[in-house]
């Protein structure tokens, strides 16, 4: 993109700003801390629409609607010694989600395994870094979420399954863990708002109209997923011989694990009540597994580097030099970020400004 | 297919010759009832690649060369109250798994969770089987197997990975359990071989030759992929933009969760350790989740049949009348094959009546 679109800003102003901005609307230092951690790493890692682009939108404007409790803690419902059902509260996601995999974590630590739900909840932000958490403490961690209806069953004509992502950490002796954290459809709906900043089509595999007319222009699916009249793909596409029955499997076992054992709102009842009591009523779950029950920690990081660096060292295809290993561009991008600043869109420059004036927060630059 | 290229076969009679052909070849009641009532699930379940049509070649002659002793049972590396390290001892894979599962249930049943790995295994036939297993005692069961080298990874060109499938089993009102049982790639190397014997060409899409020519004739893959020169595509397909990196760090996570916990081997080293001791040396792993831990379970039941009820109910695509939910096929033809019985290819039925002289055991039919 060239400046005259974007402008190049620190990550240690982003951050800061946006921990500011979190006090002054009305959260504690230690849920401001959560959301703040979370929202950056996403910035870092090159996932754009989860960290300060969605900050204004997403966040702090449901706040002020009461969508979201910006001091509520989660409380718990029912607990074992290796597992939890935590209540929301209609708190920050990222604030259910960080106490949700550390409780996990901690019970992998005594237990073995570890494994919570949380009902009552709200957007999260990037599955990863809760899968992350884990990753650091020498645990596999794998966790995910509901979300609004905008993905179709295979063979099905309208938005029903949210983009469900599912994310995995896993600890390894290279400079980062494993890393996936992926929607379950081809495409995020974040990808589509990207496309649409950048005024280019999308991919005509990753959405269709009702009726089944791929989609080629990003705004049709952000104007009508919404109103039921387009929807994306699950991971596979829309055909049973690309696998798309394996993605819509696999978005609703995490639909299951997010809703039904935290009895949270599920498919199109998140948006239902979302209409009715301008909650969103979402669930997430989060596991935590010790490895070192099974194993030595680090012979396990080993192992996992090892599988990481034959994928590296397999042929390649032609016209491609290199491949990549799960985290590995996120981390590449985290090194760069870290260094250089991120470019944000004009957009989101604005809506900073706007928060600044608005909050009296000061934003240096 | 034609009768003259098939005949049809009761399941009871299918079940009750495997079972004595296992005990003439040297297995005990116990393993022989095992390994039977796995392949003779995937017979049920229409996975027709992995009960009777693999049984002489898979089984039964590895057997006899010493690659998989019908004896065996798993015997306890390292136990903690919700883990466990079996070493497979290079018995039956379907030995180890029912083992394995039925430990996590029971682990799940006392503390919640219970998760089991297992190292020197062999070909433990459907993934579902096992999954199912825990669903049937009221747990969310997840499990999966590393195996030989055939996919690639994105933008590889050589196979690396395993099919390695993945297998999710949860407990639903309905007349079957929600089961997810794929091979972490778009297509499984079973069904090339099932398009040999039919005649037909396989999906551009699925596999390709070294150098990356799309494959059509599926003797193509399975002649060369044990060469290196021919791989299957991960799920998502051979290009990020349709999400091939998905399947990839899926099947990597399989593969991670089947070979490092257990210390199993891993990637090309299957093949290798194949080629040097006869022996497979796979890992496999089983989680089993406890549902009433979290939630009364006719409760989550229900709302888990909800969710499909769901999915049922939406709008169809142009063309498609029907939508399905996980395992509503493979229930439908259970029940449809228990009733009227399997249609086996001949070359099946003459591998049947090949088994049956040498060893002795009568075939009715």
């Amino acid at each position: 993109m060239s400046t005259s679109q974007t402008k190049n800003v620190s990550i240690d102003t982003i951050k800061e700003f946006m921990y500011q901005v979190l006090l002054k609307v009305g959260s504690d230092e230690e849920n401001a801390r959560m959301v703040r951690d979370t929202l950056i790493a996403a910035d870092l890692r090159g996932m754009d629409t989860h960290g300060i682009q969605r900050f204004k939108t997403v966040y702090i404007d449901r706040i002020k609607k009461g969508m979201i409790n910006p001091t509520a803690k989660p409380s718990i419902i029912r607990e074992t010694s290796t597992t939890c059902v935590l209540d929301g509260n209609n708190g920050f996601g990222h604030v259910n989600g960080t106490i949700g995999m550390k409780m996990a974590i901690e019970k992998a630590k005594k237990y073995g395994m570890g494994m919570v739900v949380v009902r009552n909840s709200t957007h999260f932000g990037i599955a990863g870094y809760y899968s992350l958490l884990a990753a650091q403490e020498g645990c596999i961690g794998i966790c995910g979420t509901n979300a609004r209806s905008s993905v179709a069953a295979t063979f099905g004509d309208e938005p029903i399954l949210g983009t469900n992502p599912l994310a995995i950490g896993i600890p390894s002796d290279e400079a980062f863990p494993y890393c996936f954290d992926g929607a379950t459809s081809i495409s995020p709906t974040g990808r589509f708002e990207k496309y649409v900043r950048m005024g280019k089509t999308v991919d005509k595999s990753w959405a269709s109209m009702k009726g089944g007319k791929p989609i080629e222009d990003p705004k049709e699916l952000l104007e009508n997923y919404p109103k039921g009249k387009a929807y994306l793909h699950p991971l596979g596409g829309s055909d049973e011989v690309s696998g798309s029955h394996k993605g819509y499997c696999l978005s609703e076992f995490v639909e299951i694990m997010s809703s039904c054992l935290s009895i949270a709102n599920f498919l199109n009842h998140i948006e239902e009540e979302k209409e009715k009591s301008g909650k969103f009523s979402l669930g997430h779950f989060f596991i935590a597994i010790n490895v070192e029950c099974f194993r030595d920690l680090n012979e396990f990081k080993k192992n996992v580097g090892d599988i990481n660096r034959t994928f590296r060292n397999t042929d390649k295809l032609p016209g491609h030099d290199r491949i990549y290993t799960a985290g590995e561009k996120e981390y590449e991008t985290e090194q760069k970020r870290r260094k250089f600043g991120d470019d944000l869109p004009l957009v989101t420059i604005n809506e900073m400004k706007e928060l600044s004036s608005f909050y009296n927060v000061p934003l240096p630059f």
